[in-house]
């Protein structure tokens, strides 16, 4: 999927570093021109619903930010963040069972910042790193751009198989050790699991024996449909290792609760990461946008983010009880997906009749829905190039956009393109 | 200026990329220490004067975001950046002289990012690229980290030297070109210098025959005390080779006529440099605060920026004047610099008796000046590390925060600091 260029000669094209003479563009976004055509339905995007924004409270935050304190939120800011906000965040995360002060954070641009800032940080060329397959394909991007080993580690039902990762580390040459571990284990993109607690300690104990980091990336884990929740990686690492010696970071960002528009994320990790990350900041942008980090900050002190993020859990809750009843009365034995607890997508596959081919398979399935008015993202965007056998079948549906009556169309129409393609 | 670290050992310290092993944070941040002794002067900041924030406007401008397009000013949005702030961004670059249409463009997280994103895209390590020195600190830095070979361009009382230039162009070894040029033409940071015009059009020339990008940045073209303009190198390029054939690459940035809180940069750069420095945007933050660059493009539009430009105006050139008149009256022979015609920075050299070592003596006053509660950067930090012969009885002197008594204070402040080291 490399862009298209145009036949002009570009009077820099000569300077390119090598790693950008072809780039490839986010596969996500390959799909944008598609969305435009007229009464297509999308179940693409992984964009949080904007009926569930809270324009009015964050206009009051706005408000606050620039009457209360003018000078802080339009001047630069120090490159850690916002200490507002810091101790805003700190005290979100501590409803989340991660305990945190506002020394072990730095507010990022965003949390793909801060993944970027760290393998800046930590990854040189040909270093390994292990990521949980299917992965987030903007993290695909970053380790490649980074030229980074990419590692595969495989997934099921449950999330990260930490017995497979075992075997595979009890295989891998002593001498260049895997430097960190990328994972979502709450709701992850685009597999939807909730990684057990066993697990959890497993992987922890893998990291501490190991000697490799994990990176917890958790936009995902207050969008919980029921009390399904387990500790975080960053709690678990803190009881397990002791807080001094913790393999994990822990990402996360106000993007999916609050509104993806602010561009706030933020990092824990020890002292010494987190300075060195800060130090990567200074040249990536100076500071987050304090305007930015002020309004978040007067706006998680309002009390309207609890109430809110319900209202969110209740509604994202609903799409997907219509999406999977929808597939599951629809499509049956065709289809084989896990019922999401939480966040905003669900990781289905295809099952064909025996002897058909995946990859022609997948091509005409995804030529008939678009055809029929309905677009999905195709499994092979969340699998590094040399680790997608049969990915083809697989396709991420996020019911986090459209709503419930749009839903049940779109798996009408996913029905018809199924029957087309077979056909 | 390594950073200290504490004694224990980081969980993730055999982690580290070795670029990061030892870092050096910014040596400007390295002063912010001395900032909070009680009485203290500084002349050392970089920062816009808050006084000259117009806070009411941002805050009408917030609310027409948050109201009139409350989906796009919380939603995530294209990496190129929103199209009302584009748009709004091309009729300001038209009134600098500075032809481009939206296309052009790319908004970033400030300028800081735009620079970033460039490297990223053109710069393998060992590249060689061209700085004019003395520089703006975070540019060494985000070389170094780069693993650029930097390469210093020396300057004089009219910025650039081209003539130096080109005779070092001349002798370069074939073989491995410079891959770029970066510059400030307008009232640089930290020498104050304003480019002539027969100057920018040379460069513009040896950037075409040598196949070499020129980084034209450009925060303070704006702020300037008198009629003098000069046309900008990106118009120039565009004239002598033909806009096909521009080498030269523009950025800009809101921080210094706006708000730096808002983190709005951009970037004019042909099509194919544009799209590569976009896909390196998507892992670098996936698009700049679209809140923000609604509220910026709300403000542009609102009329306000004209006349708050023109009270920056004079409101600089008033402490400028107090400054270089203050200094001149009050040092006399005892020191150099050239008195700036916009901008925010006066470069300033020392000029010792006969005899007397110069980084002995720049030790010397540094001490004595917070001493006597002046701060300012010492020239240092604007060379890369092996081209700074001399440069430490320089000093950078921002004239922009302080008020007119206060600069007054402060430089009588130095004065008695530069007795007291010679003493």
């Amino acid at each position: 999927m490399s862009i298209a260029e145009s036949g002009m000669q570009s009077p820099t094209a000569h300077l390119f570093n090598p790693l950008f003479a072809q780039p490839e563009g986010s596969p996500i976004r390959e799909l944008f021109p598609y969305l435009s055509r007229p009464g297509m339905l999308s179940l693409a995007g992984g964009y949080p619903s904007p009926s569930l924004f809270d324009a009015e409270g964050l206009q009051h935050a706005a408000q606050a930010a620039l009457q209360q304190d003018a000078a802080a939120s339009l001047q630069y800011g120090a490159s850690e963040g916002q200490l507002p906000l810091r101790d805003a965040l700190a005290a979100l995360c501590a409803t989340r069972g991660v305990q945190c002060t506002p020394a072990d954070m730095l507010v990022t641009t965003g949390s793909q910042q801060a993944f970027d800032l760290l393998v800046k940080v930590l990854v040189a060329p040909g270093d390994p790193v292990l990521v949980e397959v299917p992965a987030y394909p903007a993290t695909l991007q970053t380790l490649k751009l980074a030229q980074a080993r990419i590692i595969a580690v495989p997934t099921d039902a449950q999330g990260l198989d930490t017995d497979a990762l075992e075997a595979l580390l009890s295989q891998w040459p002593h001498e260049r050790r895997p430097k960190l571990l990328y994972t979502v284990p709450n709701f992850s993109n685009p597999g939807g699991t909730l990684l057990p607690a066993a697990r959890r300690e497993a992987l922890v104990d893998l990291a501490h024996r190991h000697g490799f980091a994990i990176v917890e990336d958790d936009p995902y884990g207050e969008l919980r449909f029921d009390q399904g929740c387990e500790p975080s990686l960053y709690a678990t690492g803190q009881v397990r290792c002791g807080a001094a010696a913790n393999p994990v970071v822990y990402l996360s960002s106000l993007s999916k609760t609050v509104a993806p528009a602010l561009r706030i994320g933020w990092m824990l990790a020890d002292a010494q990461l987190l300075r060195r990350c800060t130090i990567a900041k200074q040249t990536a942008d100076l500071c987050t946008s304090p305007l930015a980090q002020l309004i978040a900050a007067h706006y998680l002190r309002s009390g309207r983010y609890a109430p809110r993020l319900a209202q969110a859990c209740a509604e994202y809750a609903a799409r997907m009880d219509a999406l999977c009843s929808g597939l599951q009365s629809a499509l049956g034995d065709q289809i084989r997906f896990v019922r999401p607890r939480g966040g905003m997508f669900v990781w289905a596959e295809w099952l064909p009749p025996q002897g058909r081919a995946g990859d022609a398979l997948a091509r005409a399935l995804f030529t008939a829905a678009v055809e029929q008015g309905v677009l999905y993202v195709p499994g092979k965007a969340f699998f590094p190039a040399d680790a997608a056998p049969g990915s083809g079948l697989c396709m991420r549906l996020s019911y986090a956009a459209p709503t419930v009556p749009q839903i049940t169309e779109a798996v009408a129409r996913l029905g018809r393109a199924w029957g087309q393609a077979l056909s």
